[in-house]
């Protein structure tokens, strides 16, 4: 039994994703965004005091963290489906994506693509964000030249889990210099549970002001 | 066959706990920081282009991400230890609290502590930052609140991954006022494992400044 706690531009809508591409039954219960903070509201603290999205009760265990809900759900839903076994040839890289989307990828593209939201990050640590973001990016622009997937050749949790970033930087601009992120991102967002997803769950990104 | 790249004051400290608890052997290789900059240097960026600590080389597969390695570690060397397994009671939790040390918890309590190094992050990020910080490590106090562990009754993995981010609070003076966090690091760093770990490794923060 699941039930996805389901926000608004968010990162949520990864578990959707994920569930219509197993095709696993779940409840889903939606969140708002306060419009003018953007942030989590009341109905969602009250599930988990940090009103973090994704926030979701499986089999009874209320779970925050993209990379931690993925790989909960294809251990006890997956049958072996969307992640390498234990013990099997992709099995280092697809654990090493999965955590890199959140661990080391999203944060500097958040922060750097938020950052007139906050008018500007400081003169020092502005440009060390500028820096890591572009040294990421263009790390993952390598990994994928030539690649179908992020791991392997078959699709996997962890696309689902890179994408989002890719997708907040596809949004950004960020990506107008690397063809083969631009690439994966368009052919990620064609599979339909992709689009199954943001017809359930809506964007994720809402605007980014133009 | 085991091949961990140290870097020393890093978050490579972690892995050598690790294999210090499960007693499995390991090849250690020493990378310093540029003396300057602090950063990690062209021998280490030799191994990953990315330079990132830990970098590590187990059975052929070059890895980063500290939450990777320690899963990918008690996978295939950890013969049950340190981790509950799939299907079992504290599996959801344990994978949950692995990933936030990193995916949520780490940035905010680094950012924060670094910030006057950065010379500051800005009018409106600054705050952000700090009301993150407070926020989390509040969380963490409360889930401590009488337990021995992070999860469930055993020590594990999750411990490893999430006491590289509650010691740099702890140097930072950030647990003053959360005596469980306090406490809960000072139980972990007298473990033989950790022990044995700084003393292979060198301590895990250099020196905040005074």
């Amino acid at each position: 039994m699941i039930t996805l706690h389901h926000l608004e531009y968010s990162r949520s809508t990864r578990i959707i994703w994920l569930l219509e591409e197993l095709g696993v039954e779940y409840e889903m219960v939606r969140h708002q965004r306060h419009p003018e903070t953007m942030r989590a509201q009341a109905d969602l603290a009250a599930i988990h005091p940090l009103a973090k999205a994704p926030t979701a009760i499986i089999d009874g265990n209320l779970m925050m963290e993209s990379g931690a809900i993925i790989e909960y759900i294809l251990e006890q839903y997956g049958e072996g489906k969307l992640a390498p076994a234990p013990g099997s040839n992709d099995r280092a890289e697809f654990l090493e994506w999965l955590h890199f989307a959140e661990g080391t990828l999203a944060n500097p593209v958040i922060v750097q693509m938020l950052a007139p939201r906050f008018g500007g990050l400081g003169e020092g640590y502005a440009p060390f964000v500028e820096g890591e973001v572009v040294k990421l990016l263009d790390y993952v622009e390598h990994h994928l030249d030539n690649r179908e997937y992020i791991v392997g050749d078959s699709f996997s949790g962890a696309d689902i889990n890179i994408m989002y970033v890719i997708e907040l930087a596809m949004a950004a601009g960020m990506l107008a210099n690397r063809p083969a992120c631009a690439d994966y991102g368009k052919r990620m967002m064609a599979r339909d549970g992709y689009r199954k997803a943001i017809e359930l769950g809506g964007p994720v990104v809402p605007s980014l002001g133009g």
